[in-house]
């Protein structure tokens, strides 16, 4: 199994260290999920029994699992690190063992996603320590990408290249968008991720949700399709690309305004650098539509940074000011969603360089028009 | 596509609102996840911004999601039971919707898998009102089954069953655990699941932890393996099984255990009936185990709950003493586990019935030897 170099998950909780220290955090308490991925490459059970990976300000990192769980958390990056695990059993309070690990007073702050009822008996077992959410601090770090994550994203993005290449083969009039999803799936796997995060099929009107589910709608044969799939690679990197597909007799209303959208996207790519606003980005995109009457039809922002997960830091909204960094990775993705006719959107991942972008996806952006 | 009956649905959220009212609870606010699933059959995508399912102790339920939602929160469940679906934009601050739409005194009781975030925002903007979490009133509700929970259950019960006859014909020797593992995927979908939930194939020593990743380790000639799966129907119901299956040239040694073991979940399933204590199941498994000085090597609890969730209440274990109900379902799965050598598990899915117990496995629990 390949994984993550031990050297940047030691720089990754070095950084985690001296940004608890510099926000006046006692300690980060990190559950299963992204962050546990992103710190020690624990691809941890969320369980109703806790899991906590404990990043304190200074001293070392320990780990609480269940001790059902040991012998995976030692084979982990945790393991690897030589990361203290503490266990529990089956009738412990693995909230009095946080406890007795952290600080009685100060703050601490809890991941994002640790469930309610976690953070609730955290508070519980220390009432004299203020809880924040670890969100705004983590969040910040994972944003920017090392060397190998950069790499790891580019792979990823190749693979899901691979598998868009093979859409128009499974589109034909009469297939449903269960079907082809269901084909997707597979080759998803097939072209080297390890699980399959999402497959979005939004035939004919459906394509005007964005988050259409495949269905049991059969392709027409002047259907546009939105295709938006992605997976998450060996390594725990995520890919996410939309590329539109067409049926031979789509309308030429719908090919008019996708010139539009593609004109869009390229505008608000070129446009990325170091210290470019994300609202300046969707600026690109939204006045690109706008121009052309179709500003009232992009109803959702332009972008989301990937890494770990599909989404998270940075996002790209017309009300979002904070520059963008060297070696930020996100999404660029207009589109245009008309109920009752048809939807359309292009999606690429990019990474920002030091003097400008790269798109990590490198597929043509062209629609592809399937043949008859 | 299957779905829950809407009379099922209706009943479920008139027992959410008495048991509101009863613990004094202005609402519950409820997360996707299985809570949103059992309520209102809405399987919501768990994204950065959120959905949740506010349920008054009087007055009407509503949803709140995310605009780019509307669409598949109106062909859930919520839509058809003609629950209002309020929606937010994309700059919209959803918290303070949710706010507007609750007390601003009183308590209110959050889903167990909220993510923190959330639920630390909600927090922030009903300052005055005391938040609790609502697993330990939502998961007595969800423990109790229905008619249709009961039927849907055993039918994935069986689901599973079909697979594990399938499995002997997997296991040779040079095969790698995680060869048998894809297999068994592929057959868990083809066999009536919308989903695979997990696939632990732990072989010889591997089998001494109960929650084996599937690996690159061989199946040897002498080998003991654990076959523990499960999935989910398209109803939304979790099957959960472990079987034991053993190489021809298995020890002696393992065999003598193994029979003990089965003695040790006969027993424990007899006992089974209203009223009896999860303590008194467990005490069944456990001391048939201690007195063979298998009890050691038993170092998990008895059982767990399944319903819309493979782990749910009620939980089987020897300090657990409310009595079980009838219409109850959960696993019977005692285990031994000798660090080096091998372990084993059988597992079952049963329901508490108005007179005794009903086994939703109904395959032979007979170790399988697999010739060579």
């Amino acid at each position: 199994m390949e994984s993550v170099p031990i050297a940047d998950l030691k720089e990754r909780l070095r950084r985690a260290q001296e940004a608890a220290a510099k926000n006046d955090l006692a300690a980060f308490l990190l559950s299963p999920g992204p962050d546990l991925r992103y710190f020690v490459d624990y691809e941890a059970k969320a369980l109703e029994r806790i899991t906590c990976l404990m990043i304190p300000s200074k001293g070392d990192p320990v780990l609480v699992v269940p001790r059902l769980e040991k012998l995976p958390a030692q084979m982990s990056g945790a393991g690897l690190l030589g990361i203290e695990i503490l266990t529990y059993g089956e009738f412990d309070d693995p909230y009095q063992l946080i406890a007795k690990n952290i600080t009685n007073h100060g703050s601490i702050a809890v991941d994002d996603r640790m469930w309610a009822v976690k953070a609730h008996a955290i508070k519980y077992a220390t009432p004299n320590v203020t809880q924040v959410t670890a969100g705004k601090f983590v969040n910040a770090l994972r944003s920017v990408k090392s060397r190998f994550e950069i790499d790891a994203l580019r792979a990823v993005a190749q693979s899901i290249d691979s598998v868009h290449k093979l859409v128009p083969n499974l589109l034909k009039v009469g297939r449903t968008e269960l079907d082809v999803a269901r084909d997707i799936g597979a080759l998803i796997l097939k072209h080297d991720h390890a699980k399959v995060d999402f497959i979005i099929v939004a035939s004919g009107p459906n394509g005007a949700s964005p988050h259409h589910e495949p269905g049991s709608r059969k392709i027409q044969a002047d259907d546009a399709i939105v295709v938006d799939i992605g997976g998450t690679s060996h390594l725990g990197y995520c890919s996410d690309s939309t590329r539109m597909y067409a049926m031979s007799s789509v309308s030429s209303e719908f090919l008019e305004m996708y010139q539009v959208l593609q004109e869009a996207q390229d505008r608000a790519v070129k446009v990325i650098k170091p210290g470019v606003k994300p609202s300046e980005i969707d600026h690109e995109c939204r006045s690109t539509l706008a121009d052309a009457d179709l500003g009232h039809y992009f109803i959702h922002r332009t972008g989301h940074g990937i890494g770990v997960e599909t989404h998270e830091d940075p996002y790209i909204g017309s009300s979002l000011h904070e520059p963008i960094l060297e070696n930020q990775a996100f999404s660029v993705e207009p589109g245009f969603y008309i109920e009752g006719k048809f939807g359309a959107r292009i999606e690429d991942i990019v990474a920002c360089t030091s003097v400008g972008v790269e798109r990590l996806n490198t597929l043509s952006r062209d629609l592809v028009i399937v043949p008859a």
